[in-house]
């Protein structure tokens, strides 16, 4: 929620000078992505986000999203896709961090999951792992199923300091996934991170999936799980919200057709990456000062997700629990 | 730099309900100011700020805040103006903030002063004072000369903890306030903190003038002798550049005759101007944790400036040595 680097006029106008852009009419730090530098910048010939890669982002990491983008947005999909410069390039450095120039989506980040917005997503999801065949290049998932257990290490058992049932819910999971986490399942290139705040909305309709920075190479159900656990419940993960289940699963089965081995998986995958957000919140949440200007978001919100995934898996319906 | 209030999709649209301005198109969150939350809005209609003003501002000095860049933008100056709800009130609360939309004007904010850019900044500036002789509502200037040496005792003590000079310099500039600071010269309402990054340009052309939450009334002399300030030396202070202020002092003057006694009070007030903005740097800087996400500025650099005008001052042709 930051511009950690600035980019002044001057780094702009040289900036720019090794594209085919127009020149700028205005420019604006955004406070977008927690990772990230990002500028709103309008030319005479269009409108742009230039992004500054900051500490968090592994550098070698970045052909690979920009790929992965750029094949995305030539597809069709909405999908801001980076902009090719005079010699070819997209990746850059300014200021001493890598750099991009990234096409600009209207619409509006989604506040409220509707059941509406929650088809859409799913249909959304769809046309994207459909698009992502022809998309080979692998990416591991430096968050799945192995690195739960040394993240959970990690926190040093403080985890009770933040929720008396804090410790008890990650224990579980962790067995759980140790236990039987599903194999065999057809793979994808997946997003990994398709919380509301990374789709824009319009009248209805998705203008635009961003933050591919958490991108990388694993089932296409666990995608879906993954949405499903950031769209279908309250914010603070007390409630399950089965109509905007209904409406994710309706929207991406009318894409892309789920096995009934995928299907059946669906609890345990959403109870993973309810896990994996639980850990991850967690983590920062004991990393991270009371009063640092970044707000802190709540470890139990997902925790809660997960043991509601635990429970409906147990009761052996968990599929049609989740709307699937 | 950061967005402090949050303003979701709903929020946004029950807010536009309100206005006959169309419907969201983009919306973001932008890192500009540090007292307020700003967001850049695009409709069906237009571009648009939305600031929610945060703690730091008086809410009860808002009326005069936006009436004058109302009266400014209505006369054509490059001011963004408050935008008129459907029951012709500017002034909103959104999210328990109180909150106003305002117009968007393109152009880069300006990182490099030079001599031209200064030139075209004292233009502006002069026409902002011609076009305010019909804008008498008074509001006192809350960091003039009265307000500096409580501003100093505040510092506790400390001044010395950010640099060893630091104590010398504003007592001497403290001092030469005291005993003889510029009186009955030519009041006007006062932007009062025209630096660069409050300037937008383009193309060479000022395209804004923004942020006026410091504006109070006061010598217009102060006025340009605070512009002076902000422009005319290196950001660290150390260096004066003098075409920049023959730049500003010329298109100041195109537009704006001063007295002789203005003249003559010009380095006094552009050493008050530069104590002023040591001290508030100063209280900031001891004030703000050194891991705070926001960047504290060096009251050093302000620190030189004073030192600087005092010293021209002293030699008795200061306004020839200003640019003046």
């Amino acid at each position: 929620m930051a511009v950690y680097t600035p980019v002044s006029a001057d780094d702009l106008t040289a900036f720019l000078a090794g594209y085919d852009v127009g020149a700028a009419v205005s420019f604006k730090g955004i406070a977008e992505g927690v990772e990230n530098s990002n500028f709103l910048l309008e030319t005479t010939r269009g409108r742009f986000i230039l992004t500054l890669y900051e500490k968090r982002v592994d550098a070698g990491d970045l052909p690979w999203f920009l790929a992965l983008m750029g094949h995305l947005a030539a597809k069709g999909l909405p999908v801001p896709g980076p902009v090719v410069d005079a010699r070819g390039q997209v990746l850059q450095v300014l200021n001493g961090r890598p750099a991009c120039l990234i096409e600009f989506l209207p619409g509006v980040s989604v506040t409220e999951a509707t059941p509406e917005a929650a088809r859409e997503v799913g249909a959304a999801l769809g046309q994207m792992h459909r698009a992502l065949a022809d998309f080979t290049a692998p990416r591991p998932n430096a968050l799945g199923p192995a690195a739960w257990p040394p993240l959970a290490a990690r926190c040093d058992g403080r985890l009770g300091e933040i929720d008396a049932g804090l410790p008890d819910a990650v224990a579980r999971g962790l067995a759980a996934a140790a236990a039987d986490w599903p194999a065999g399942l057809p793979q994808s290139t997946i997003h990994a991170d398709l919380f509301p705040d990374n789709v824009l909305m319009l009248d209805g309709r998705v203008t635009g999936l961003i933050d591919f920075y958490f991108a990388c190479t694993d089932a296409r159900a666990y995608d879906v799980a993954i949405t499903h656990a950031a769209w279908c419940f309250s914010a603070d993960g007390r409630q399950f919200f089965p109509e905007r289940a209904t409406g994710l699963m309706r929207g991406y089965l009318a894409e892309v057709e789920l096995s009934a081995a995928e299907r059946a998986a669906l609890p345990r995958l959403a109870a993973g990456a309810a896990l994996r957000f639980t850990l991850t919140r967690a983590y920062d949440w004991l990393n991270t000062p009371a009063d640092a200007l970044v707000t802190r978001k709540d470890p139990m919100a997902f925790a809660r997700r997960l043991t509601w995934y635990l429970d409906a898996d147990c009761s052996g319906n968990g599929p049609e629990m989740m709307g699937g």
